[in-house]
């Protein structure tokens, strides 16, 4: 197993310098049939054309037309490599602004070769998500389509690709932007009042509190959505206990047998962990098998028994596998975890096993895969057992950003509600509606501060 | 670390359909910002248009063009991915068919979408290297130009890379052009005087020997570069061996210590094995770290001891590194390898040691990296020995198969030489100077069959 440690000079402070030529890797490193290479600002053509041997076709060529060429070095002397460039003109390609995609032969050196040319022609390594960013700062994408774009790439199940997707599209977008259309009209209404008020020409004040209130309830039922979609995009922990003749191995492989699966071993100080990565239910599983559950004084011991601990605690689901030939015995090491909520117990061996299976166990054969449907179906509905019950078309949220500044704008609005109820004077309401105004705009990124900017797009990936 | 077990519907066996409308990622598989699907094949536009949002855009859209839109699910009521495609029409793309390229989200979950999408409507999934089989069979490439494309992705230096390219672009199939139109310059001067022969109008034989001999040089120089190109691609062995004491893995960690490095570690049955990646003078070099050389009763760390010394048998070069402190205690336990002549004996700790440093050892401070550069000449110099010196613009092979028919046309113009010198028939000498043409024609791929062709593009990457 290779571990990478090839690495691009990158940034140590993310510093999104917006009229500099940036380029990155939009591919994964990894020899590789081809490789993308993005470059996005004003200018790139240009200075690209004397390195590529048709200059003039890349300085003319016109926007989304392809052309096949080679990359010279920087003396010009040599080919590095046989390409094929994508161009976009300023304002129609992802970014908005001028930008080519370099496609070459996915060879590190060639890579690496076309990065130090880059380099030498004055373009910069560009910092995580700041092709996403620029493409937000020229109104290609708003915040909540951006943040869609990093939660496509991360998504860990079809489901979490396809509710990040619909954010993309802008379904989001457009809910906040009615919303607030919604929250203005009161607010516009809200003013008019206090005009008057100003001039005594009235004292009977009308409260807009049914618009208000539909808004905070269209805000709840989206804050609603936040627990299913960040199992959807961050999923479940899923340890398998038992003892260690119990069959935990096969049935981990089991788990494992569906075509998406990714398994991979922690070798701790200690000793080791088996982690795979799996999909029920469109929800993504992360299952750890793991032994030491046993008290020992070994020291060595101890330390995989304090990590078991530790997955046990954090874990949404135990499966607790015990050998149908030794059940109570078994049983008895685990009482610790038999009457957890979380836990399922399962009787393994079930084809060779001819017991009575007590209510509320599951019975399989780790060996021949029967039951197998009905553990997933149980641990499934464990998942899900404090979820709220969502419509399929329902739009989901799983940023915990915009779960925060929705809960802001639902707080403020619900403050409105009750000053309303109490016939407080309009100007303090009108108070708590802007800050909800204020909290929405920054949801969908009108009214966010740079800082806050850089920070949201730094945890994209690089060539995002 | 993640160890992806992702697979596609790959096909058992090679079968190269050469009317099937193929895919295949084109990139690595992991999460990214951009991925690349292949598309080659006649009428891939018009089966695709109907899971497209343009479908007109589409069948109507020109070569080389970029056009951007949404993939549609099967039953096209949902979108499966915003992309943007590359279109290319037949005779004018890599593969010389009509064909696509979908740069989508590099999202594992979006590609698998597509995927699905693309075996519905009727697509193949690729088989390793037939893109690339398509281009040869299309005539995009010469055979010598074909495998090139797999030897840059696969290249491990700079050196290597930059060697590959040159035989894309034709360098290697320009110089066998010219050598196989020599060759039938000589052959069809011994056919005419064939002809004459059997009119027994003359019997005066000229044998062209000139040209032959010229010929073989040609390919003699050819074939001398093979040891060196082989080194660039396939790169050296190098074996740290020494006492636990001597400082290894700080020279290990120090000849790592490029970017460039990559470093893994083998986890045997018995023991673990630190194996590392760099580059050396263009040439890539794997690096072992070893401990066990011992003599030892221990069964399991004698299986340790077992690998140790194939490693060191299978060694370029064999670096005992000894603590110059304890040089002399330390180098009698490795009296085996200090008379290799693959072996270089270093002293570490140069920097608080005063010895006086015998003759041929060198002194290095594995601790600031004092004499590093002197030990990494040596190591080059000792991989480099029984290599032939080239020039550096000179054509080199790297490719087994094309040595090998390179060695078999020598050969048979070097028989026909003889035949000549001792006056042989020259229907018995047209018959070795024809194999020479097959052999030749073998190596750009005019003469070569089905079969051969397919064994070769089976070892290409998939998407390639």
């Amino acid at each position: 197993m290779l571990s990478f440690k090839y690495t691009y000079d990158k940034m140590n402070t993310i510093d999104y310098q917006e009229d500099d030529i940036i380029y990155a890797l939009a591919t994964p490193l990894a020899p590789s049939a081809l490789a993308i290479i993005r470059i996005s600002g004003a200018g790139c053509k240009k200075l690209l054309a004397p390195h590529f041997s048709k200059p003039s076709s890349l300085i003319k060529g016109k926007s989304h037309t392809l052309l096949h060429g080679k990359i010279l070095s920087y003396s010009k002397k040599e080919t590095i490599d046989e390409v094929l460039l994508s161009l976009f003109d300023d304002k129609r390609g992802y970014t908005g602004e001028e930008s080519i995609e370099i496609a070459c032969h996915g060879s590190l050196f060639g890579i690496e070769a076309i990065f130090t040319l880059l380099s030498q022609i004055g373009f910069r390594s560009a910092a995580p998500g700041e092709f996403t960013f620029r493409a937000f700062k020229h109104g290609r994408l708003d915040l909540t389509q951006a943040e869609a774009v990093m939660e496509i790439v991360d998504s860990h199940s079809q489901k979490a690709h396809s509710l990040a997707l619909s954010r993309l599209e802008g379904d989001l977008f457009k809910r906040m932007d009615y919303l607030k259309k919604q929250t203005l009209q009161a607010m516009s209404s809200i003013e008019v009042q206090l005009d008057y008020a100003e001039d005594d020409f009235s004292d009977e004040v009308v409260f807009p509190s049914h618009i208000i209130r539909e808004v905070k309830e269209s805000l709840d039922s989206l804050i609603e959505t936040y627990s299913v979609g960040k199992m959807y995009k961050e999923g479940a922990l899923v340890v398998l206990a038992g003892s260690t003749n119990a069959g935990k191995s096969t049935l981990f492989n089991l788990l494992m047998k569906s075509e998406r699966s990714i398994v991979s071993e922690t070798h701790g100080t200690t000793r080791d962990f088996i982690e795979g990565h799996t999909v029920i239910g469109g929800i993504p599983i992360t299952i750890f098998d793991t032994a030491g559950l046993r008290d020992s004084s070994d020291a060595v011991e101890m330390e995989g028994i304090k990590r078991s601990r530790y997955l046990l605690e954090k874990a949404h689901v135990i499966v607790l596998l015990v050998d149908a030939d030794e059940a109570e015995l078994q049983m008895s090491h685990h009482l610790n975890i038999i009457d957890d909520p979380r836990c399922i117990t399962v009787y393994n061996k079930s084809d060779i096993a001819l017991r009575a299976i007590p209510e509320g166990v599951i019975a399989i054969s780790a060996k021949n895969g029967q039951g197998f449907g009905k553990l997933e179906e149980h641990i499934l509905a464990k998942i899900k057992k404090d979820m709220p019950i969502i419509q399929t078309e329902a739009l989901i949220i799983e940023s915990k950003r915009q779960h925060d500044h929705l809960v802001s704008a639902s707080s403020s609005l619900k403050s409105a509600l009750e000053m309303g109820e109490k016939a407080l004077p309009l100007d303090l309401i009108a108070v708590e509606v802007q800050e909800a105004l204020s909290a929405l705009g920054e949801l969908t990124g009108e009214v966010t501060s740079f800082d806050i900017l850089e920070q949201i797009f730094s945890g994209f990936c690089v060539g995002k």
